[in-house]
C-alpha cells in the first residue's frame, strides 16, 4: 500500500516524505486520520514554542535568529507560520522571507507556512496536527509562528509548551490596549525595538501588569470548545521527578530585544530552557500535553459528527425539504435543527455503532 | 414569564428591550434559542449592508457617512462592528469612535460593537445572530461593519445582502496581493483616499481582475461548514417579479471616494440600492436568504450536537478514562473519538428521541 511505504519513507527522516504527509494532513485528503493516528505514538520529543504578537513586531526575525541559535547548539528545528491577515495584508514582508530563505537552505531546517482554510476543521486544528507530524518526524524544537489576531493566540498557546509574546513599544499607547486573554498565554514576553523610545515604559507597565496577576498562566485560559476537562488535566509530575511545592509559579520574564542588531536571542533562548525546565520538574508539561491530547479527541469527534451528519443523502434531503417552511416562517432554524438531529443524529454513532 | 414580558417590550420598538435582547443573544444566556426562534418569523425586512477591508481603509468613516445617508432619507439603522484584531489593536480609533459616538446620539441609530468569543458558535455565528436582532426589530438598513481578516470577509458576505470592499492605495503594492476570497464576496468596490496616489492604479488594477472573472459571485464562494447545499438555494424569483435572463449579470462597480471629505458616499448609496434592485429582480435576494436560514440551520445543529455530547457526565468521564492510555501512546486520539461516538454518540438526538 502506498500510504504504507511513505510512512516507512517518513519513518526513515526523508524530506520529501515529510513535505507529502505535512500536504496530507493540511489538505485533509482520504485517510489523513490513519496517517495521523500512525505517528501518534512518536509524539512528546520536540519541545514547541509558540511565538505570537501584533503585525510589524518582528516576528519573523525573532523567528529567524532563534532558529539559528537552535541550529548552533546542533538541534533540528521545524517551522509553522501562520498568518491569517493574508487575504489582505499579503503576510509577511520581503526581507522577512528573504531572511527566512536563508535559514531554510539548511537541511536541519524545515518550514511550511500555512494557507486558511474553510470553517470546517479549521486553520488552528490544522496547524496542531502540522506540528504533530513535524514531532513525530524528530525535530528537537519547533517554532510555531502566528501574527496575533482574535482567537489565535489561544489557539496557539494549546500548541506550544511556551508561548513567547512578542511586543513593540509602537503597538499601542500602552499596554491597556491588550486584552486580557494575551496577558494570559504568555510564558515569556518579549519587547522587541528595545532601543527605540517608549521601550522602557512599555517594559515596566507589562512587569507591572504582571504583578497584578496572580497564579499560573495556563489553567486560566478557557477550556477549549468550551468542554471543560481540567480536572483531567491538572499537573502532573513525570515519575522521576520530584514536584516544586504548589507556590512556585511561573513568572513570565518580560525581556529585552533588539532583533535587527540580533541582540537579546541568547537570552530568549535561555528563558525558553527554564521556562521548559520549570514544566518539566511541576508536572506542568505532562498536564499540558495531556490536555491535548483530550482536546484533539474533541476536535476530531466534533469533525466526524458534522461529517457522518452530512455527507448523508437522506439528511441533506430532509433539510432541504423544510426550506420553504423556513422561508414562510412557520418553522424556526431552532426547531428544525432539533428535528433533524431526533430523526437522523444516529448518524454520528458511525458505521461500526 | 419574564422573556415574554421583554418580547413583548421588545415588539413594542423599546430600545431598553432590544439592548437586552442583544445582550442575551451575544452571550449566549439560558434560552437564547427560545428568543431567536420567536424572532425568526419577523426577518427580511430591512436591508443588510457588509463593509469590509484592511485595518486603515477607513472603514467606520465610511459607515458613519452611510448611517447619514440613510438617516436623512429618513431610513433607520442599526450597525454591528466587528473587529476580531482587537486584541492586540484595540479596535478603531478614537477620531472614528467620536465620529460615530456623534451619531449614536441618534434615535433612529443603534450600535453595537462584537467581542471577541470562545470557539463555540464563535464570533461569526453571533454576528449572524445580533443581525438578524437588529432586523426583527425593524431597522430599515443594518450596517455590518468588520476588519477584513483570515476568514471574516467570506462571513460578512453570508450575513449581508450586499457585500462592499474597502481599499486603500497604501494598502498593498498591487491587487495582486488580495486572495481570490476577497474579489468573490465583493458586491461593490471601494477605493477610499481616492486623492491620494496609486488610487487610479489601484481602481483599474481592481476593474481589470473584475474582467478576468466571470459569472455571479455568490455561488462561487465555498459552502458554509463544507456543507454544500447550492442545490436548494439557488436564484428564486419573487412571485410578483419576472426574472431576468440569466446572462443579466452584476458586475461590481469600483467606487472612487474620498471618506475624510465626504465625497462619493451618495454614489456609494445610489450603488448599494442598485445592487439590492438586482438582487430583487434576479431572484439572488431570496437565493441569498434561503442559503442563510438554511446556514443557520446548521449551525444550530453543531451547537447542539456539541452541548448534548458534552454536558453529559459519562461522555466526558468516558473520555477523562482514556487519558492514561492516550498518553501512553496505547490509543490514538482517532480511535478514542471513534470509540466515544459509538458509545454516546446517540446523546446527540436528543431529550426527545
Amino acid at each position: 500500500m502506498r500510504v504504507e511505504r511513505l510512512l516507512e519513507d517518513f519513518s526513515a527522516g526523508t524530506v520529501a516524505a515529510l513535505a507529502r504527509v505535512v500536504s496530507i494532513v493540511e489538505n485533509r485528503r482520504p485517510g489523513v486520520d490513519d496517517v495521523l493516528g500512525s505517528l501518534h505514538g512518536r509524539l512528546g520529543n520536540a519541545r514547541r514554542v509558540g511565538i505570537t504578537g501584533p503585525p510589524g513586531a518582528g516576528k519573523s526575525t525573532i523567528t529567524t535568529l532563534l532558529t539559528r541559535e537552535y541550529r548552533n547548539a546542533g538541534q533540528t528545528v521545524g517551522i509553522v507560520c501562520v498568518d491569517p491577515t493574508s487575504p489582505f495584508t499579503g503576510g509577511a514582508l520581503l526581507g522577512d522571507r528573504v531572511r527566512m530563505e536563508r535559514v531554510a537552505l539548511d537541511p536541519g531546517v524545515f518550514i511550511r507556512s500555512m494557507a486558511t482554510r474553510g470553517s470546517l476543521g479549521g486553520l488552528a486544528a490544522a496547524t496542531r496536527e502540522v506540528t504533530d507530524v513535524l514531532d513525530a518526524f524528530g525535530f528537537d524544537r519547533i517554532i510555531i509562528e502566528t501574527v496575533g489576531v482574535g482567537q489565535s493566540e489561544l489557539d496557539v498557546a494549546r500548541t506550544a509548551d511556551s508561548t513567547v509574546v512578542v511586543l513593540v513599544p509602537e503597538s499601542g499607547d500602552s499596554i491597556q490596549t491588550l486584552k486580557a486573554g494575551v496577558m494570559e498565554i504568555a510564558d515569556i514576553f518579549v519587547v522587541n525595538k528595545s532601543d527605540r523610545p517608549g521601550a522602557d515604559r512599555l517594559r515596566s507597565d507589562v512587569k507591572l501588569m504582571l504583578g497584578l496577576r496572580k497564579g499560573s498562566s495556563y489553567a486560566n485560559v478557557p477550556a477549549h470548545h468550551g468542554v471543560d476537562l481540567r480536572r483531567a488535566t491538572k499537573p502532573v509530575p513525570a515519575a522521576s521527578e520530584k514536584p516544586l511545592p504548589e507556590s512556585a509559579d511561573w513568572t513570565p520574564p518580560v525581556l529585552r530585544v533588539v532583533a535587527a542588531k540580533e541582540e537579546g536571542i541568547a537570552e530568549l533562548g535561555e528563558s525558553l530552557d527554564s521556562h521548559f525546565r520549570y514544566l518539566e520538574v511541576t508536572g506542568e508539561l505532562r498536564g499540558r500535553r495531556r490536555q491535548r491530547m483530550m482536546e484533539r479527541v474533541v476536535e476530531v469527534v466534533e469533525r466526524r459528527m458534522h461529517q457522518r451528519l452530512w455527507n448523508d443523502r437522506p439528511a441533506k434531503q430532509w433539510l432541504e425539504n423544510k426550506i420553504d417552511e423556513l422561508e414562510a416562517g412557520s418553522v424556526t432554524p431552532y426547531a428544525v435543527a432539533d428535528d433533524l438531529l431526533s430523526a437522523h443524529g444516529h448518524l454520528v454513532r458511525g458505521p461500526s455503532a
